[in-house]
């Protein structure tokens, strides 16, 4: 990858992980927990990814800065987590630019591997909400993506604006920076105007 | 795959796919959270096989087939809910052939990719498992197939049964009938006469 | 491995299910329950490790012993869980030759697929630990790795000192005693003096 996207991507896996720290912190768990949970949460989606399409290793444990990034926020949300906790809102912000970004890699990562357009696109929403889904799962809590604002829409709708405009012929730039915008526009509005998934209507049988 | 084989794999993901849309409308999650519960329910035995035996990308990344068919039950599940939760007697039937289904293709594969008969046989019983468990991990509850009805065992049985016959070198046509009638008909008089595997005896030290 | 490796491996499997099988107990679960945590349990950390290492199929999934070793583990527990569960002081002191065991050699082998030195580490750890995390996932209930007495520092420790002995070129022998001597005397003062983790300080925002 390029300088760029590579400080792009360990700017996301920074965002995610401060997620990952703050649900710790807040289920109490000691600082071994807090660590886990940000490692997960930032590398679990591109984990999940790279298992899937064969990319093994993960691209995360060939380059010491991808254990790094995970383990600097981790300790640093310990440290002061009631002035980041309250920052949660800045948070979930910097978290739809992880979100735009690891959408469009994932997705056109899977691309290069050989994988259709749908199944790619996919995988770029897999990389993108994969490691939320990982967190909560240890945390004992059912996804937060399955729940409130719109996430994994978004991540999905980006990742299909790249892999389509991949299979345009567009240049992988272009491609990225279309998916990354889709997704990003989408997230904040949904931020924004509280926007929620359909619910199912009426009682639910038992 | 043959035709037959590929419409019954997909049936088979159509009825789990329903289980797990279900069980996200009864944890009243959204739209999104029926759709992901439905597509981990459906495929997520396979894949978990298709990581283990390095068949990877799975197959139902290389097949739209494979992701339409969970799309579809999910959105079914998620209007009609009330209707299909009324059938779920019809719905556990129809999931005793899923489970047979997965149970013989699941170990076939495993053969075929060089695994000795015993974890084949595993695998088999991975694949038509492993999807509940996803389902009810991410649905917050102690996997469904620890308690209740007998379903881990005649899915061993059936694998074992499809293993061994292909040990014995019959067709595998032959190999496969006999592995799903097995764990069909176990499965069936399971779910009739309420048979349960056994509890531990006793209180148990805390 | 050398035969006494393998003895070694087989006794650490066997000690992970019973705590695994121990657990499944207490929440009740049925026979299988019990076999399947007992089986999670203690192979499930070296099932992560093969996935992320790309030694698939797993070691564990290609010799017979590996799978009957946490059957047995799991039936034992189950017909006499009283009196295991009793001897839980004395399954603790053997759990940790079995985690000093597990890091060593879960880092060695990530050695020998190529990774380097902290990623080898880690790789150690997520051996040593993976399997109760698994356990504790599915039996519906927080990772105890995250909370109480320390158990993943001296797995990462013992995971390094054997990865630092082989950087520095050391026989293998010697690279695996130092570390699992490094793990096991940490574990064991940390159970005996409950050393435990630093947790949060301060109330967390919400």
């Amino acid at each position: 990858m390029s300088p760029t996207l590579v400080v792009l991507d360990l700017a996301g896996i920074f965002v995610f992980a401060i997620s990952g720290a703050l649900v710790a912190v807040r289920k109490e768990l000691d600082v071994f927990g807090v660590l886990v949970l940000a490692g997960t949460t930032g590398l679990g989606g591109g984990f999940l990814r790279d298992v899937l399409i064969d990319a093994t290793p993960p691209a995360a444990l060939a380059d010491w800065r991808y254990l790094l990034v995970p383990v600097v926020a981790g300790l640093v949300t310990f440290v002061y987590h009631p002035a980041v906790g309250r920052m949660e809102r800045q948070v979930n912000v910097f978290d739809a630019f992880g979100l735009a970004f690891f959408c469009v890699t994932g997705a056109l990562k899977a691309v290069e591997f050989g994988l259709g357009p749908l199944p790619a696109a996919l995988m770029g929403m897999v990389t993108g909400i994969g490691g939320g889904m990982v967190r909560d799962v240890l945390a004992g809590r059912v996804p937060a993506v399955f729940r409130g604002e719109l996430y994994a829409t978004p991540a999905l709708a980006g990742a299909g604006a790249a892999v389509a405009a991949e299979a345009a012929g567009l240049p992988v730039t272009v491609c990225a920076l279309t998916g990354a915008a889709v997704c990003l526009v989408w997230r904040l509005l949904a931020i924004w105007r509280h926007w929620q998934a359909p619910l199912p209507s009426g009682p639910a049988s038992v």
